[in-house]
Order: C-alpha cells, then structure tokens, then sequence
C-alpha cells in the first residue's frame, strides 16, 4: 500500500507554492511556525508564542527551533511525532533522534536542503508521488495562484495537478469579519449585485463556475453547527435582508447559514460539485491569545455536535438524491454511532469523511472505523484526506492512515470476518480509490 | 458454548408463522424484503428500494435477490454479512462466496429447500435449538395464533415455546397513528370504557392478565426518550382528558408517556411482568421515504438520550423494589458508563439489555462489555436477545454474542483479573442464564 | 515500577487514624462499611444495607460479611475485586479465594490482625511505601488531628508525611446544608466577618494560609457542573448578599458557585495552591436512600457535563497564566478528546487529573490515555490519584494504575511510535514524577 499514488482532496496547502516554485526558507519557518499541532503543545507548557516566533518576526529562528528540540518529548504517543519522525527520516534523511542536543544540525542541515532544486515545492510534490492536490480558496480569491498552475501544466513546463476548492464562509456567514465589504468584493469579482438576495444566489453560481474552470470538484463549509434550514424564497429575502443590514442578530446568523447550506447542497445537485461539511469548532476559544496573535493559534475547541435534527432541512429537500454527494466531518466522536453512521448508511447524498483535525490520529482513527463500519459499511466513507498545511508532512500522514486501515482489515481478516483477498481490495479502495470516486477526480 | 439452547426473550418473529406452519417464500422475500438492516445499507449507495421489491410487490423478486448479489461487498465488516453468512452456510449449506456470480445458485436453492418440510418455521424452530422464544404483540392484538400455538403445544402436536411480550406503545402514545381508534379497540377487547382514565388503567389490567396467559413475562416501551414521570391521580385525570381530546400537544403526549412508563411499572410490581424500556429513535427521520414507502424502512436515526434526569421520576417510586425488574436499552453509547452503569450498579429495580439494535454487532457488544462492567459487573445485566424479524438469523445472532462474551472474558482470564472456571460459569450464564432469570423463563 | 514510593495526592483517608495510631476495628468495619463501591454493588442486587450493617450499628458484623462474602461473584469483571483480591493476598496473606465457605476464616484472620501493631495505621503507611499522602479537610476544620501528625513529626516520633488540601464546598455552595451556619464558623476560625463580602474572602486567605501551614499544596472543589463565572466585585457583592440571605434560588447558587471557582483561581495564582475541579455528579439521586441512610451510599450518578463553554469565563481570566495549574476531572468520557484534551493541550494554566471514580479502573484508564493522549500528550496529565478513604486498598488502586500505564506505553513501543527508553522514562514519570511535580510535592 505504501507506494499508491496520494491523493489529497482536501488540503490547505498554499497554490504559490507551486506556482511560484521558490525555495521555502528555514527549518523553524517551514516546519515549525506553520503548525499550530506544534506550537498549541508547547505553549501549554508554558512556552510563549513570541519566544517561538510565532506573531514575532524579530525571533531568531534557530532560537524557536532550539526550543521546540529541547522540547519534543512534549509530543510522545502524539501524531504530530510521528509525522515530524518521517519528515525528519524520510524527507531529510536523518538518522540520529531529534533532541536539544541535535537541535543545530537539524537546523542546519534543513535549512541547507531546503535552498536545493531537489527541496522546492514542485520537486517534493512530484517526490512524494502526489497525483492531486486541492487546496481550498475563498469567492474573493482570483485564483491567480491556480491560473499559473495551469498555464505551467499547458506548457508541458510542470504536470502536477493542483486543483482548488470553493470554500464560501467569508460570505455566508453574517458573523465573519468584514462580512459586507466581502459581499462588495464578491459583487465586483462576479459581476452580481450581491446585496441582492437573487444577485447574491448569482454571484455563488458565477464564482462556482471559475472555481470549476479551475480544477474544483468540490466546496466546503466550516460551520460553528450542523444547523441547516429550507426557507422559502419570501423568507430567505428577509432574511438576507436582514443579515447584510447594520446589525445582525446571532439567531439570523445561524439561520442564514443554515439555510444556505441547504441553497449550497441544491447548487452541487446542479453543478456537480461534492459539498462538504465540518461542522463543530469553537474558534478562538482564548480571547486573549485572539487579539493578540489573531486567528488559528491553537485555541479552536470542539463542542457537542448534533446531526440528526441540524441536518433533516438539507436532508428533507435533498437527501435522497443519489446525484448529490454531502460528506460529513465531525469533531465530536459521540456522533460516530449514534448519529453520522446511521444516518450515512442511510441516506443516499450522504457520505462520512475520514477522522478529522484532532482525530486525525492512530487512535482516533481506529475509532472511526470502529465506530461507524458496523452500520455504515467502507463504502459510505470516501477514504483519507490530510486536511493540512503542513506540505511535508502529507505522505507521513497518507502513510499512518494506510496502516491503520490496514491494521484494521488485518483484525477483520484474523477473526474471519472477511477473506484476505477482500481486505487487500478493501485496502486499496480505503487509500486510493474511494477518495478519487467521492471527490470526482 | 455453541451448544447451549436458545433463550429469545425479546424479538419480532411472526407468531403466524408457528401457528401455521406455512412454508416460507422465496429467498429474497424471506431473508431481503423484512430485513431493514439490509435494504437500508442498498438504499444508502444509490439502489431504488423500487428495484429491491420494497414496497413494489411487482418486481421480480429473483432480479431483486440479484442486486442485492452483486452488491453483496457493501456489507463487509458489518453484522449483517456475519449473520447472511452463517445463514447461506449454516442453515442452507452453501460453500461458494455470495455474489452476482452466484446469485441465481443461491435463489434457486434456497427458494427450493423452503418448499420442504425441513424448512418450515417449526422445522427450524426444533434444529436451532431455540428453548423459548417470545413475540411483540399490541394490546389490540387478539393473541389468536399464540392460542393456536398453546394448542398445539396442548394437544402434543408440537412443543415449540412462543410466548407473546406486551407493547403497549399505540395505546400509551398520544402521537401513534389512529390513538382514539386505538383506544375504542382497546375498550372493546377489555370490556373497560379506555376513555375513561380508571377504565383506561383497568383496561391495561385486563390485557396484560389476556397476555400473561398466553405466556408474558414481560412489556416491551419504545418511547422517543426515557422520560418518565410520577403525576397524582387529578393530574394524570386531566392530563389523560387532553391527550383524548382533539388536539394533543407534543408536551401534553410526552409526559402522557412519561407518567405512563411510571404506571406500567406500578403494574409490573403487582403482576410480574418484567418491563423493558427501548427510548432514543427518531422514527422515520426521512420524510419522503416515509410518505412513500412507510414505517420501518431503515430510517430510524440515533438521538442523545439522557437518563439520569428522565428517569428519577420512575425510581423515585419504584427504583428501591428489589421484587421489580426494569431492563434499560439504549443507541446512546456514551451512556453505558455515564449513566447506565452507575444507575443499574445502584437500583435494585434496574438491569442492563444488551448492546442493542445498531449496536447488535461485534464493535458493539465489545463497547457494551468494556463500559458497563467495571461498574455494573455481570449480573446487572441480562444476557442476549436477538429484536430480530429475520428468523433464519436467530441462530447466528446468538453466536455472535457467545463468542463475544467469551472473547471478552478470555481476556479478562489472560490479565489475571479473574480465574477460568469462574470465566466458564460466567460464559454460561451470559448466553443462558441471566436471560431466564432476568425475564422469568 | 512496583517499587516505586507512592505518591498519593487526592484522597479521603482520616487524618486521625495516623494522629491516634488506633488499630482499625473488625474486617466489616474496615474493609465493607466505608467502601461505597461494595455495597453499592451488593444492594443493586436486592440486598438490603441494613443487613451490610450501613447505617444500622446493631448489625452483627460477622453475618453482613457473610453476606459480602456469599457475593463476591458480583464483583468480576470490577476494579472492586482487583483491589479487594490484593488487599487479602498482599496485605493479610490469604492464599485461597474468598467466598461464602471461607468467610469466617476470612473474617477472624483480618479481624486478628487489625488488633497487631503491624497493622496499625502508621506501620500500614510505612509498609505501603507511602512517601506523601493527602487527605481532605473543609474549611471548617481546625486541623487538630494533622497538628498532631505534625508534632509526631516534628518528635521524631514518626517521619509519614501526611497533608492537607482545602475543600470549602461547605462555605462555597449556597445549596450546602447548614449553609449559613456553616458561614458562622468560618467567620469564627478565621476572625473575619465572612457575611460580609470582603470579609467572606479574607476568610478563605485566612483558612487557605492555615492549610498550607498545616502541608496543603492543593484545594479541591466538588461542583455539579463545571460552569465558572467572572463577576464585577458590585455584582459580585449583589451576588453574596442574595446567597447568604433566607430563600436562595438555584440560578443564584449556581452562579456564586460559578464565579468563586474564578475567585479561587485568582488566590490559587496568589498562594501557590494548587486547584482541582472535580465537576458532573448528581448527589444523592436516591430520594428515599438518601432520607432513610444519609450521603455517600453509592447513589451519586454521573451527568453528561459541559468544559467548553463553562470553563471559558475562568480561563478568560486566568488561563494563560503558567504560573497557576487547574486539574480537571470528569465523569463525562465523551469530554476526553473532544474538550479536556484539546482544551489542556492549549491553555497553559490547565492539567488533566487521571481517570475519576467510576473511571478508575482498568478500562477507564485505558480509555482515558487513548483518547486524550494523541492531543494533549502525557505532559499535561499529572499522574495517577487514588481518591479514596479505603486505606488498605491505597497500594493497589496504585499498582493497577502502574500496570495499566505499562501497558499503554508498551503498546506506543510495539508499533513503534516511541523508543523503549523513552517509555521506560514515561512509565516514571506517570507513576511519581509528574504527580510530585502537579502537586509540588
């Protein structure tokens, strides 16, 4: 299994990467301060954020490195240990342990690699045997980024295939900063009037359809909830109204994004387009840590998280068209079954996406499969997605998810409760085949 | 273990079945068209329940046997293929893979071998060992086939033991369909006035004594939750005028079956029967399936169930009678060693059921073992029952079960937490005698 | 890792059995009346407490261990019969089982040996390899029996270190009985006017100071839920003088409840003390057992119990303080991954306390490292408590938590997630250091 194509269809990678092909910079830059896995562990332990670089230019990097190596016995029994072990191993070809007594020639000798044609982004991505990316890009985005991409694929100069993916919060939800200048931004950029409840519908299809133009097969929606709602046509002009006038109110917030998940899930039956959903994070828990070093620090907090009556407006109107394809993520594993695996074995839109975030994980993959097979079978999953920024990170990630699936099948198989030859099938769907059929690649 | 008889004191076999003796159909309408865990599954990836003969008694039940074949790899890690296993080798011998390859073999076979005497309902009763089995019946039910069965017992004809279970649900829920018709039905087989609160009670007298004699030993409650309430006789007067009336609130319905569950277990305390409460369904979650095709259809959803709060009302009256039994089901996992456990680890009056319905399944089982245990120990609990429609997969349900149990306790022998011959009394209690003792068999 | 001195952070043990060096009484006396885990099990079985002699002195102690003796076999599969079975192989020698047939012989042996000075308190310390152990004391407490300890200390008449910690949940809780009077006393020991608000918190730096003179290093807070809050001093003062006044309602217990864990947060950043919060019991659901028999007797259940949004006003104000650490218990596992592990693996001022009560055995702690070590690792967890006033079962609850940490680190080693050496290293540390560092012992 080790040697199947990785595919990635849902990331958040940066497309200049590899538009640009320039050579990241140093070890803490392009491993350490990207992570917030990383640096949530060591500011637990009362490490600050500036002495690790993080908000603070001025920190010398080898410093923050220094730190995060005298350090790493933080992250035993972690995944973040395991995947920094492969990069470190794999990518790096190291071969004495990472430690404050190492920490120099790990600084070094990474940030030496990382100025080498062999370290740029196009060379690892061809490395790592990647067969597609998506990244994930906002309405307001002019995917300069992927246009580059693929004038570079035209002119036979780089045949990576790095796709996009339509990722709509900025303007669903009334509750995001700067919610009407998106909206004013989203109107110039579509041609629509987007303060209209009918232009901003317009506006949606016209920016899908650039997203399309660009490789996306899919969009996705991180949502505080699960809420959805299926307003009529009077409503949701009222609504809309309401929620892009001066002052909005936290109910019509939510109500508003309930609703166009369920106008989003009616556009994907339209276009094509696989809707995602991750709903459950309290973001920016420590407001402290928010207004002084801003958004994804580390301090986004799971909470409860229900589905079976959030999801039965979207469900209701859509639910059993087997031509739409709603994947679900979850942050609250209580839902595993009692919940999102019933409900996915069931429905015909619907599909569960892999462990996810924290979950993302050994254990935490174990618990999803164990969890959710017995009710919703593999095929209602749609395989692993690595879901990170962390670029060298994704085969490490792709090849702990490989095992334990495969551990898995193997105790499946050891209790003879499948045929060998069904668990090695299965082994290639779980890592290969089910992620390219669920997201149409 | 595999020897032991059967005990099935909880499940939805069709008394007609053994009153009648009738040979069952063909394969798909005996093992496909009742068995909500299959189609459900089918339906989830796409396949019309039309093209399945779900509710579509025009199609070719040997073309609906075949998708079901060739779609036979969407059950792996599930129960359902552990069960369809045992019953393609156990009961019909097979030894070829199920498949769209051999999907006529397997019609055309086990269509014929049910046309044969061996394979009649009592035929099958006596060679899967089954001691007793009990039914589900209404109260509206004349219990008809359970007196033909009584007879044939009584006249030597056959020693099969069925024996009926009480559900009161269509005349304890305000919200079940045709509630006042229920109730005018009720009246009439009790020859009490049901729509009179002392009438109404005395009719639930009368019946429960009608099912005892037709073998009950239990009632069997499927409410939305496990809310339970303790009202005096002024208020369950008033309130039982309201839900008769007209127009009945959802609040008014719920604590009507609220306060109901506390009456019942009055009743129980006074004639024996064991009671079982089944809350946490949301029934019929898909509205258009509903609408199209009907109750039990595979669109019953999980919901968080509380019982600490809903039900102290019950306990405070009754949860100290050490001469009452009320076993607990739960779809909330998270419950078995939060609440669960510690309330049937306390009260005298509660038991534990088995891991039940979506959690019938070897996951599931080890979940139910592994959180109730350590605070409820064994005997708490209450041994297997299968819920099962599907007869042919009785036997296969059982074994599932006992070689979970045993699993479960062969690990604790292996860590030296308990010594083997306690390990096999306790295997035979688990797959036996609790069972018979917890439900009075 | 057996010989390892034990550190013993959290418990209930009497202070006054090492102050008066008393034997302990009968084998009942010691060993099943104080221990709720028994007879909580004994009397869900229908067995009465007042033949276990609970709550009944007239009880002929002999006959209520016959009867613990005769059900024994309710205890398999339970950490109750782990530590029971240690307590008489290891503490009293036993070498063949306890049952009914060997309950007199059990019976007299203990009995004998409790009157031997090896079997006195103090030996029984020396002999566990005890190297610190803490009890617990309300406010209102003088403390005599630990000046007592502390004079044998001091003599060198003995060199056990026992201490305190500072549980003001009778001062602290509007809902507690005796409320106002209880405020009398503490106005009295502290020589503060504790009606007063500004007098009331005088009273805890005033106790909380005599605590620590008297070894206390912690304090410890038995909320229903974990919810905090952060007033102004006016609403603050409103607050109190609602709370102390006749008629108290549940909203205003709740909140002064609510905003006093954020007040003792800010004297724990003060004094150094260290803060448990030990949330989500549902005291005394037992109406009738609690009228007829009192507190304590096995009828608390566990209630599903919220950290994310209720911990959020307290750590607003004091979580990125890493000079303050908070250990949070649950008896909610769902909480594990999903709220404890994200929110300890971020917030500097926050720890995990171990597994907790109904969770303290073997597969809670198994469940608890799996499901919070991947996030928050081990470094945020401090080690292993036992809890418990069941002082001859100290060394076992200690060696079951060694072993089953082993275990876990040895299955990290197994599939190769970290070296030996490091678990070896992580196996004392979970076992001693990191308790003696969380607790600054």
């Amino acid at each position: 299994m080790a040697s199947l194509p990785i595919i990635s269809p849902h990331g958040h990678t940066d497309p200049s990467w590899f538009a640009g092909n320039a050579p990241f910079g140093n070890a803490a830059e392009l491993l350490l301060h990207p992570d917030h896995y990383l640096f949530r562990m060591l500011y637990s332990q009362g490490i600050s954020l500036d002495a690790l670089g993080i908000g603070n230019p001025g920190a010398d990097p080898r410093e923050s490195w220094r730190l995060f190596a005298r350090n790493y016995h933080l992250f035993r029994g972690t995944p973040s240990r395991m995947w920094m072990d492969w990069v470190f191993a794999d990518a790096f070809g190291f071969d004495v342990q990472f430690s404050g007594e190492t920490s120099d020639l790990y600084y070094d000798r990474i940030t030496e690699a990382l100025a080498t044609d062999a370290f740029r982004p196009r060379a690892l991505f061809d490395r790592f045997g990647i067969e597609v990316i998506a990244t994930t890009e906002s309405p307001l985005d002019t995917l300069g980024h992927h246009a580059a991409i693929r004038a570079a694929n035209a002119s036979g100069e780089w045949s990576g295939r790095v796709i996009t993916a339509y990722r709509p919060d900025p303007v669903v939800d009334p509750e995001f900063g700067g919610f009407r200048d998106n909206l004013a931004r989203f109107s110039e950029l579509s041609g629509e009037d987007a303060f209209s409840y009918a232009g901003y519908l317009a506006a949606h299809r016209n920016r899908r359809a650039c997203f399309e133009a660009m490789g996306a097969t899919s969009t996705d929606h991180g949502h505080p909830t699960a809420a959805t709602a299926d307003l009529s046509d009077a409503e949701a002009e009222a609504l809309f109204a309401r929620v892009t006038g001066p002052a909005v109110s936290p109910a019509d917030a939510e109500l508003f994004r309930a609703h166009m998940l369920t106008v989003m899930a009616g556009m994907s039956l339209d276009d094509g387009l696989v809707m995602q959903i991750h709903p459950g994070a309290f973001r920016n828990h420590n407001a402290w840590l928010f207004e002084h070093y801003g958004r994804d620090k580390g301090a986004d907090i799971p909470t409860g998280t229900d589905y079976v009556h959030a999801l039965r407006p979207l469900l209701g109107r859509y639910g059993n068209e087997a031509g739409l394809t709603v994947i679900l993520f979850t942050l609250d594993e209580t839902s595993y079954a009692r919940e999102l695996a019933p409900l996915a074995g069931h429905y015909p839109a619907l599909k569960l996406g892999p462990a996810w975030w924290f979950h993302d994980s050994p254990e935490g993959m174990r618990r999803f499969r164990s969890q959710t097979t017995e009710t919703a079978g593999f095929y209602n999953t749609v395989g692993f997605n690595d879901d990170t920024r962390a670029f060298l990170s994704i085969p490490a990630r792709h090849d702990v998810a490989r095992r334990i699936d495969c551990g898995f099948l193997a105790g499946l198989v050891a209790e003879h409760r499948m045929a060998e030859w069904e668990a090695a099938e299965l082994a290639i769907d779980l890592s290969y085949n089910l992620a390219k059929a669920a997201y149409k690649l």
